[in-house]
Parts: C-alpha cells; structure tokens; sequence
C-alpha cells in the first residue's frame, strides 16, 4: 500500500482529560514496528470500560489518550517478524492478547495472555515503550493495546484476530468485547449444563449474551434480574425466561431468588460490576454446588465480602475476563459461529453513527434502550 | 444384648454452660428410635469446633449439651427400619450425614447431605425432635448428631459409618472429622495435580491431612505457613517442604508466597478459621489458575473480603465440610486405605487420656504440641 513505511494522518477520537469531551483531531499514526500491525479500523463499539477509564475512576487512565477497544478493521501494513497477518486481512482487534508462548497461554488453564500487559497496562507499545499516536510530535497514549477510535491504530501482534474475509465487519466488531465476555463467561468460566437454573444479574450487552449462552447451554429457568423492568422484552429474545426487579420485593434480591428457586439457583453472573451485587449473586446460588461468575467489572478500590459460611457450604466464587475464551484462537470461531447464525450479534446493535458523534454516543450508553452504538469511522 | 430397649445411664462430660469445666455426669441414654442407632463409643478425640461451641461464640451453640464428633464405637441396639448397621457393628458416627436420597446427595455435586440438618442443628433427633440424653428427666441437647463425649450415644441411621471390624478403633476415630476434612479439601474439593505448588495456612491436624493429601497427590512444592516455626519439623513428616513464618516477614504473607513461587500457588487451603488469613490465601494464588479453598470455620459474624479483580483474573475462592467425603460411603474406605497404610492417623494422635481428664485436654489443645488427643470412654 502507498501508506506503508508513512505515517498516517487520520482522525482519531482524542481524550485529552478525565471526564472531558472527546475532540476528533488530526493523529499522526507510526507505522508499526517488530511484531506490530497498523489496522485501518472501519467499526467501533462502545463499551462501559471505555466510559469507565475516560470518567477518571480508573487509577491506572492515562491521558491524552485514544480510547476504543470493540472494533474491526483490515490490516494495513506489518511491522518486522509478523507473519500470522498480512495486508488486507480482515481483523479484529484484542484487548487481550494470546502469544501462544507465555506460561499463561502454555498453561491450558487460562487466557490471560501475559506476553504485552507491561506495555498495555502503561498506553504504550512493547517494542520501544512508545507509543505510536501523536498530534504535531505530542504523544497520545494507547488504550488497552487497542485504541480504536481512530481511524487507525496500531496494535501487538499477538493481539490481532485474523476473520473470515466475508463476515461484515459492521456487526462482527463486536466480538471484541461484550458479546464474547458474555458467552464465554456460561460456556468457558462457569460451564454451564443443560437443565440448570441460571441467575444474570444486569441486562446490558454482556448480561444478555449470558442469557443467550445460558439458553445454547441448555439451562432450564433463565431469571433476569435488573432495576429496569423494560429490559424483560428485549431479553425474553436472547432467552431469559423470567425477570425480577429488585425494587419489587422488600426482601434482600438473594432471599427472592431462593425463595423463587427452592434452595437457590445453579449458576449465577454479575454484569454490572458493583460489589453489593456481586455479593447478592453468590448468596443467591445453591447451598453445595452453586457457583457465581464475577464478568462485571467494579470501581477501583471496591472490594467484594460474604461470610466464610458462603463458601464452606460449597458455593464456588469465580471471575471471567474475555469470558475465557483465546482470543487470537476464537474470536475467528465465533465470527463463524456468527456467519452460521449459532451466535446473535446484529440483535445487540441498537444504534449507529459516525466518528463525529461519539460524545452523543457515550450519553446515549447510559440510557435504558441502548445497548450497542457502532460507529462506522471513515464514512 | 441386655440393654436393648431399655435406658442405660453411663458416664458423660456435660456442658452445663458456655465456657464453664465439662462435667462428668451420670446420663440417661433412652433407646433407638425409629431410624436411630445407639453406640457405645469407646474413643472419642477433641476437635476446635467442639471447643468453639463450648466457647459460647457459636450463636447456634446449646446449653446444657454433650460435645463432641471424632469418634469410634461399637453398636449397641437400633431402632425400627435400620438395616444398614446392627448390633455389634463397628462404626463411625458421622456429623455430616448421607441419606442417598435428598436432593443433595442425589446430586452428584456435594457430600451435604440436608435428610436430618433441621434437627441436628438444633440439639435433637428428627423422629420426635426430641433429645435421647437427660439427667433425671432434664434434657441434655445433642450437638451435631454425634454427642461423642458420653460412652453411650444417639444417632440418626444416615450418620452411622460402619467399617471394618479389624481397624483399631483408638486411632480411626481421627477419620470422623479432622483428617478426612484435609485430605478431602485436597482431593475432593481443590483436585490438586501432580506437579502443583500448595500453600497450607495452618499446621494444625487439618492443615497436616491438607499436606498428606497434596503429597499423595503429587504436588511438587507444599508450602507451610504457620507463626510457630516449631511445627515445621513435624510437619515435614506429612510432607511440607517449605515452612514460612509471617512473623520473620514485613510483607503481607501473600506477596511473600507470591514472590516465592514466581506469582503464586496454584492450591491454597486455609486451615485456621481466620478471615483475614482467608484472605491472603487466595490473595496468594497465582492469577489465571490460583484456587484457593477456605477449610478452617471463622466466628460467626465474621466476613471474608478482597477485590473482585482477584477473581475476574482467575483466582476461584472455594469451600470445603468434611473435605466434600460422603460419610457413610467413603469413611470405611478411608479406613481401609489406613489399615492398608496408604493414609496416616496414628501421626497426629500425641496425646490420650480418659474421659475423666477431659478438661485437661481441652486446655492441652492450645499448646504448640498438641495435635489430637484421644479420649478412652471405657477404661
């Protein structure tokens, strides 16, 4: 491509300060370096854990940065050594990595790739500790190795999902994030069996991507449990079979769901990521053989508590990043799986727009009936 | 036999009141009722649960009582309906029933057993929710189906192990309670792996049946925390190969093990009952894998706590009771694996006395020496 070696120009979403609008300006994107790739991001989502960082509660935002980690896009250009990705290659970009070398990944046990946190975790590339943004030579911080609200963006290799060249790349960006978080927490994390009772706590993206993971499971009672009883018809789609609004009951939600599930439910997931729920879903499992998912992400500091007697008499507490599932390895499955119809992703799409209204799209994340906004970034 | 049917009035240590000296009374013992087995038990060992309810903390505790539930005996009589055991038999009496037919033991997922918990929590027997124990008409409670600390006791049928009749019965009666609760969190609950490093809080009976049972196993490092830096010499006898002392570190004792193990252990097991050890246990669990498993029993009122971030990147906080061994099926297998030499008891036996001395071996426990003392009820 003519771009290759150059940098690019391109606009990008810019955070310059916690909790301040974002400005679409002018990036200089470098081209990459050993072991990375430039991807020209046609699609992004948002998500929660963008909102969260740019709101400054997150200890470890950095800023100016580019936010965005639910995208899709085609390979650009490659640095040095990248073999697995070529130019024009359909791709999604993965917040977590998945090096296939590191004791993480030779483990079996996990997903959570160690190979680039170092460099992630800081908003900078592994091969320099640089980053590859910057507005007239200031440089811009990288977002969880990702950063796709740019119209391009330079990632790890090891954390590129190469995808089938005919999946639409405008539905496909997200299975980046939410919607394998979701299934993966049911199928990977908990493993679910067919018959069971399941409890989802939040019917945001995620929770409703448990629901949909519950019921391809084969769970036989699915109960969504939110604040907004609107949600009950959008999730009745994806397959909750019953809803509870705690505000309904004067009891403790936990008591509720006992009560409604002789003794408690089988599996239980917290979307939220508020540690009073978090509690509430464990306590609401079964007395021998309940387990809780953890897939909500909490503010920092927050800690979660129960009595010892919760776990004692055999209730499993556990937590789920990416749902468990390799990235690099799956992500390319369920795009296929999406291809086949075995996995929903249009249904979570409940608005669109271009990079030019991304504020009104964070305000619009925050409202009841939005679940996905997928930007389109070079219309 | 020629007490069949009739009351026997034997000796007893009685717990008048919370944290008052045991006394040795004459006790009526009233026949099996349906569903009921009387043992005579020959020996009986302390266990801290038994000195924590004696204590008055436990809010479920009842006064005036007969403790204990680590013991051996010798059926005496039955009642209508028993099959399983007869007279003569020797037996386990277990505080952790199995029915075979309640909802939890027809799970397959779980040792906890509910057929008779609504009684045994509270003192008494379920047929006539009465209690077979008095003192010239005045009741004396039961405490956890077993009532060990009397040379003649009441049980329900699904807590009644019987095992072989060769096994001396002056050391299995360790196999009631403290050694299966640590071999079993090993193997039942964690399901350690060969090759894997463990980390035991506690050196105490349960904490040295935790390091047998990861031994058996294949762990290739067991690492034993303790703040009596004495217990590591014995402890190497069940198989610790490392001792850390919190007291010789300024580190919180989960960087220390951290640090150590090149990011955590990949088995913890608590063995104290402290919440805030709970903590560092799983705290010291290497991220992606770490599981740890909470076996001692904390007051009540006390609450466990850490970041949710522990388990959203793959630490699983678990529990165990009776190390998740069905009772009445797997007790005489352990027997058997002890009369094969495949499992120690005698090891942890470092003391014996008679009932009469009961008080002395209550104190006797909180020495650094003292693992269990056995009980002779007959001599």
């Amino acid at each position: 491509m003519a771009t290759e070696g150059q940098i690019i120009t391109c606009k990008a979403a810019v955070a310059w300060k916690a909790n301040k609008s974002l400005v679409i300006e002018d990036v200089q994107v470098a081209p990459p370096q050993a072991g990375e790739v430039r991807i020209k991001i046609l699609f992004t989502a948002l998500c929660h854990t963008d909102a969260y960082t740019w709101s400054g509660k997150d200890p470890e935002g950095l800023f100016p940065c580019i936010l965005g980690h639910e995208a899709a896009g085609i390979v650009e250009s490659v640095g040095e050594g990248v073999t697995e990705v070529q130019p024009g290659d359909h791709v999604i970009p993965c917040y977590q990595a998945e090096c296939r070398e590191c004791k993480f990944c030779k483990s079996g046990k996990t997903n959570l790739c160690g190979k680039v946190r170092s460099a992630t975790g800081v908003g900078v590339m592994l091969n320099d500790r640089k980053s590859r943004f910057s507005i007239n030579g200031k440089p811009i911080y990288h977002f969880m190795g990702t950063s796709t609200f740019s119209q391009y963006t330079v990632v790890h290799d090891v954390s590129v999902a190469k995808i089938h060249p005919q999946a639409p790349l405008e539905k496909v960006c997200l299975l980046g994030c939410g919607v394998p978080t979701g299934l993966g927490a049911v199928w990977n994390t908990a493993k679910v069996e067919a018959g069971s009772t399941v409890a989802i706590f939040g019917l945001g993206t995620v929770g409703l991507a448990v629901a949909e993971g519950a019921k391809t499971a084969g769970a036989s009672r699915i109960i969504g449990v939110d604040i907004d009883s609107k949600k009950y018809d959008i999730a009745k789609n994806f397959g909750v079979t019953e809803f509870v609004n705690p505000k309904d009951h004067d009891k403790p939600i936990q008591q509720v769901l006992v009560d409604l599930t002789d003794g408690g439910v089988d599996y239980s997931f917290e979307c939220i990521g508020n540690v009073s729920v978090m509690r509430a879903a464990l306590e609401c499992c079964h007395k021998g053989w309940g387990t809780s998912v953890i897939v909500g992400v909490a503010a920092s500091g927050q800690e979660i508590s129960t009595r010892p007697f919760q776990l004692v008499t055999g209730r499993v507490w556990k937590g789920t990043a990416f749902g468990g599932f390799k990235s690099r390895s799956q992500v390319p499955w369920l795009v296929e799986k999406y291809m086949n119809k075995e996995v929903k992703v249009d249904e979570y799409i409940t608005h669109t727009m271009t990079l030019d209204d991304i504020n009104k799209a964070f305000d619009l994340m925050h409202e009841g009936g939005c679940l996905r906004c997928v930007l389109s970034l070079h219309a």
